[in-house]
C-alpha cells in the first residue's frame, strides 16, 4: 500500500520582506519534516507575499524573489516543498510555483487562469502560463496548480488529463462573509466533476485591505471535505493519502457569519498595527456605537494595555455619551483621556469670525468640531508612536455622513466595510461572549452629536431602509429603478444614491479598511471622482 | 480624382455624462458636416468619456451608452460619424469603434489591444477584439483602430493586408512630459514599415489624474505628419484626402517642455473645477514657492475672481512671507485673507499640557501648526463651495515631507507630480510671461517655517541631489545599487529612498494630482502600505 503524507502549511507572511519569508519557509519546512511529511505545500507567490502589487515592476525585487528559490533549494533538501514566487523568464513574468527536492527543481507550474477583477490585477503583472504541470512524487502522479485556476473547470480536466492523480493549488484567496463556503462549494464541483482529489492551501493574515482567512482543505474524488484546516490562524498540518486517497482528517468547526467577520478584523487590526510596526493604537471613544465596536475589536485584536482612548466631549455631547464611554472603557482595562474641544472651537471660531461674518451656520461649524477631534487624535498618534484608529462605518463612508480629516482622520479604518446593521450585530455578538459594550450604547439612536439633538435620522433613512439600498447600489451594481423595483421607495433610493454618487472624492482619501463585503471601498470599486454619472 | 473630407473632433467629455457627451457628438458632426466634411472622427469610448472605470460594471451605464448609438444613428445622418462606445454583446463587454451613416451601421471594429500597465486597466473590462476592420465609404476603404492598437506593429499591418487604404485610430492618449513626441516617433514609424495614411483623433481635457492633451494628427505613407492639432484645446478640422492621400495642412506649434507642462496643469485645474462644479478654489498663500506656483496656475487656469488666498501665519513665519505672499495676490488681483494661527495653536498645546507633559518636542507640534491651517482652509472651502487646492510638491510627497490632514488638506493637488526642480522652472516659465511670482520667492532657500530657522535642507538632500534620486527610485523603479553607481551618494540615496518606502500611508491619503510624469502617485504607481520591501 502507497502512503504519501503531505503538509499543508497555512502560514502568514509579510508582503515585500523575501528574507523573512524564505526563512518562514525554512522553519515550517523543518517543521514540517519532524511530522514525518514527505511534501509540504505553501500558499501563492509565498516568497514575496500576496498581494505585492507594484513591488512586482522592480527588477531588484524580482531578482531577490528568483535568488529567493535557490536559497530554498540549498537550505530545504530533505523534504519536497512547492512554494509560489514571481517567476522572471528573461521576457516575462510568471505567477508561478515550483517543486524543491534534495537541492533539485522537479517541477515549475505557470498560473493559466490570472484574475484581473475585483482586488485583483494579475494582468498588470503577469504572462498567462500555457500548460498544465504533472510531476511524479515517490510513484504518485502531482498536479499543480494556483488559486483561480481551481475556479475553472478547464484547468483541473486538462491537468488530470495530463496524468495527474492528485491536485496540488497554491493559494492566496482573500476574505469576505460566506466565502469559505462559497470557496469550497465552488471548487468541490469541478473536483467531483474532474474525479481527481485536491489539497488547497490558502494563506492566512491581513495584508491592507485584504484579509486572508485560511481554511486549506483536503477534498477526496467526490469534492467531499476530507479535511479542513482553522480559519484565521498559523497552522501546520500533516494529511496522509493512502494508494492515493486522503485519509479522513480533523475538520476545524467554522465560524458562523457574525462571527467568522468579528474573527476577521480582529485579525486585521492585529497584522496591521504588528507589520507596520506600531507600538498600539489610540481612538476617539465617543458613546457611540462605532467607536465602541472598534474599542472591543482593538482590545480583543491587541490587548488593553496597548489602546488608549480619548473622549472629547463638546457643548452637543450628551452626558449618557461620556458615561457610556467611560463605562466600556474601564470594563476592557484601557485607559481613557478625556479632552473637551470647547478650547479649540473657540478658537477657530473667532479667527473665521471676520470672514463668516454674515452667513448661516452649516456643516462647516459640524466639521470644525470633528477636525478639531481629529488634530488631538492625531497628535496624540505621532507623538506616541501608535495607529489612530478610524470608527466609521461603511454606511456613513458610503453616504459621505463623516468629515474629511475630522472623524475620518486615522491611519486604518477597521469597520470602513461593515455596514451600520451588521455593526451592531457584531456589538451583540461580541457582548454574548462577555458584556463589554453598555446595553444603552447599543439601544440609544445614532447620533453625530455635531448639532443640538441631532440624530442619524435626521438627515438620512433609517439605517433598515438605507443598507440594503446601499448593498444593491454598491456592492451590487443594481440600478435605482432596479432597487426602486425591489420594494424600495422612490425618495430614499433617491437620497441614499445621490448621496453615493456625491461622496467619491471623500471615500478616496480615506485610510485603508477591512474588506468583510463582497465589494469594499478601495481597490475593489474604482470609480472616478469626476464624473457625470447619476444613478438617479 | 477621388476626395474624402474626414473632420477630426478633438472635443472634451466629461465621463459618464452619456447624455451631454451625445448631444456634443451630435453638434460636432453637424459642424464638421457644415465646414464640408463627409465623415467625422472622435476620439476613444466618445460616449461615456474615458476613462469610466468601474461605472463599467454597471449594467444600467452600459445599456445606456448601447442606446445612445441608436439616438445617434437616428440624429445624424447627413455626415457619417465614427463614435467609439463600450459595446456588449450579451456576454462580454468590448471597447469598440462604430461607423454610422444615414441611419445604418456600416462597420463595428472591437479593439484589440488592451493596455493593463501603467495607468491602464482595460483588462478589467474588456474583452479582446480579434480582428482588423475595412469599410468602404464612397470608393475608399477605411481601416479602423483604437489607441493601444496603432502602438503594436502588428495590430496596422493587419489591417493594411485586410485591404484598407487609410487608417482612423480613435485615442484617448494621456499627457505627461515628452509624450507628444514619443507618441508621433513610435506611431509614425509603424506607419512608414506599412505605407498607409493614418488620422488620429485624440480627445483633450482633465479627468482626475489624467490630463489629456489632444494634439491629433495625420501622418502620410511614409509617416510624416501633415496636420497637427493644437495641444490642451478643443478643435474641429477637415483634413481632405486626394486620390488616398492626405493634404498637407496646418501643423498647430508644439510647446516647448515646461510651457506644455504648465498648460496641462492649467487645463487640469480648470476641468476639475468645471466638471465637478465648484464656483472658485482657495489656497494658503505662505511666501514659500509651492504656493506662489499653484496661486499663479489657479488664476490662469479660473481669473483671478474665482480664487482667494489665506496668509496663515505663525511664529515661525518670516515676515518676507507675509510680504511676499501679499505682493502676489496683489499682483494677481486675487482677494486675500490673513489668519494668525496662534490662537488655536495655544487652545490645542493647551488642552494636550496635561497629556504630553514631560515629553519632548518633535514633529508633532510642528504638525499641529500645519493642521491649523487645514482646519481653515477646509473650513472656508465648505462655507464658500469653493475647492481647497493643496500646494506639495512630488519631492515633498515622494519623502513625506507633509502634513497629513495638514498642508496635504485639499481636494486636488494641482503639483503632487512635479519635483521640485521643475517647479522652480515653471515659475520662472510663468514669470518670463508676466512677472507674477516675487523673484525673492524663487531665490530664497526652502522651508516649511513650522520651526525656528528651519529650512528643508536641515531634513533633506539638495533638491539638486534629491529630484534626480527619486525620479530615478520612483518613476524609473531602479534599484538603490543603481542610483549609487550613477553617481549618487549612498547615504543620500538611503536616506531618500527610506523615506520613500516609509511613506506610502500618507501618499494613499493625498488628494489626486494632475499627471505629468510618466509615474505618478496614484493609479500609476500602486504600492502596498504594509510592506516589509526595503530599498536599501
Amino acid at each position: 500500500m502507497s502512503s504519501l503524507k503531505i503538509a499543508i502549511a497555512q502560514i502568514n507572511f509579510l508582503v515585500g520582506n523575501i528574507a523573512a519569508n524564505v526563512q518562514h519557509i525554512i522553519n515550517t519546512a523543518h517543521a514540517a519534516r519532524e511530522m514525518g511529511a514527505d511534501i509540504v505545500l505553501f500558499p501563492e507567490l509565498t516568497v514575496t507575499g500576496y498581494p505585492a502589487e507594484d513591488l512586482l515592476l522592480r527588477k531588484d525585487f524580482i531578482a531577490a524573489a528568483n535568488n529567493a528559490i535557490y536559497t530554498l533549494a540549498e537550505q530545504v533538501k530533505d523534504i519536497a516543498i512547492v512554494v509560489g514566487f514571481p517567476e522572471y523568464d528573461g521576457e516575462h513574468l510568471y505567477n508561478s510555483a515550483v517543486v524543491l527536492h534534495q537541492g533539485v527543481t522537479l517541477a515549475t507550474y505557470r498560473k493559466q487562469a490570472l484574475p484581473n477583477y475585483g482586488v485583483f490585477d494579475e494582468q498588470r503583472y503577469f504572462a498567462e502560463g500555457i500548460q498544465p504541470c504533472v510531476f511524479e512524487f515517490n510513484g504518485t502522479f502531482i498536479g499543480l496548480t494556483i488559486c483561480e485556476d481551481v475556479w475553472q473547470g478547464g484547468i483541473i480536466a486538462a491537468t488530470k488529463q495530463a496524468g495527474a492523480e492528485l491536485l496540488l493549488t497554491l493559494n492566496a484567496s482573500p476574505f469576505n462573509a460566506g466565502k469559505v463556503d462559497q470557496r469550497e462549494a465552488v471548487i468541490c464541483a469541478q473536483i467531483k466533476a474532474a474525479q481527481i482529489p485536491l489539497v488547497y492551501v490558502n494563506q492566512i493574515g491581513g495584508q491592507d485591505e485584504l484579509i486572508f482567512d485560511g481554511a486549506s482543505f483536503v477534498a477526496d474524488t467526490d469534492g467531499e471535505i476530507v479535511f479542513r484546516a482553522a480559519e484565521f490562524e498559523e497552522q501546520l498540518s500533516v494529511i496522509e493519502f493512502q494508494d492515493g486517497l486522503p485519509v479522513p482528517s480533523h475538520c476545524a468547526p467554522q465560524y458562523e457569519e457574525t462571527a467568522g467577520i468579528y474573527q476577521a478584523l480582529v485579525l486585521g487590526i492585529k497584522d496591521y498595527v504588528r507589520k507596520n510596526g506600531f507600538s498600539g493604537a489610540i481612538l476617539g471613544l465617543s458613546g457611540g456605537i462605532d467607536s465602541a465596536l472598534v474599542l472591543a475589536l482593538a482590545v480583543d485584536a491587541l490587548g488593553a494595555e496597548k489602546i488608549e482612548v480619548v473622549l472629547m466631549p463638546s457643548r452637543y455631547t450628551q452626558d449618557m455619551s461620556n458615561e457610556d464611554a467611560v463605562l466600556q472603557a474601564d470594563a476592557m482595562g484601557v485607559k481613557h483621556h478625556i479632552i473637551p474641544i470647547e478650547p479649540a472651537v473657540t478658537a477657530f471660531t473667532g479667527m473665521l469670525a471676520d470672514i463668516f461674518a454674515g452667513t448661516k451656520k452649516d456643516t462647516t461649524e459640524e466639521n470644525i468640531q470633528a477636525r478639531c477631534r481629529g488634530v488631538i487624535l492625531m497628535a496624540m498618534s505621532n507623538k506616541q508612536g501608535r495607529l489612530l484608529l478610524t470608527t466609521g462605518n461603511k454606511s456613513e463612508m458610503s453616504v459621505g455622513y463623516a468629515t474629511l480629516y475630522g472623524d475620518m482622520a486615522g491611519g486604518f479604518a477597521p469597520i470602513k466595510d461593515v455596514p451600520k446593521l451588521l455593526v451592531y450585530a457584531l456589538a451583540n455578538y461580541r457582548n454574548s461572549l462577555s458584556a463589554v459594550i453598555p446595553e444603552r450604547v447599543i439601544t440609544r439612536p445614532p447620533s453625530a452629536e455635531l448639532a443640538p439633538d441631532q440624530v442619524d435620522a435626521d438627515s438620512l433613512p433609517p439605517y433598515e431602509i438605507l443598507d440594503p439600498i446601499l448593498e444593491r447600489y454598491v456592492e451590487q451594481d443594481q440600478s435605482a429603478e432596479d432597487i426602486i423595483a425591489a420594494g424600495f421607495k422612490r425618495e430614499d433610493v433617491a437620497r441614499a444614491i445621490s448621496l453615493v454618487d456625491r461622496n467619491e472624492y471623500k471615500r478616496r482619501q480615506s485610510p485603508p479598511c477591512i474588506r468583510i463585503t463582497s465589494r469594499a471601498f478601495g481597490r475593489d470599486r474604482r470609480y472616478p471622482i469626476t464624473s457625470g454619472y447619476r444613478g438617479i
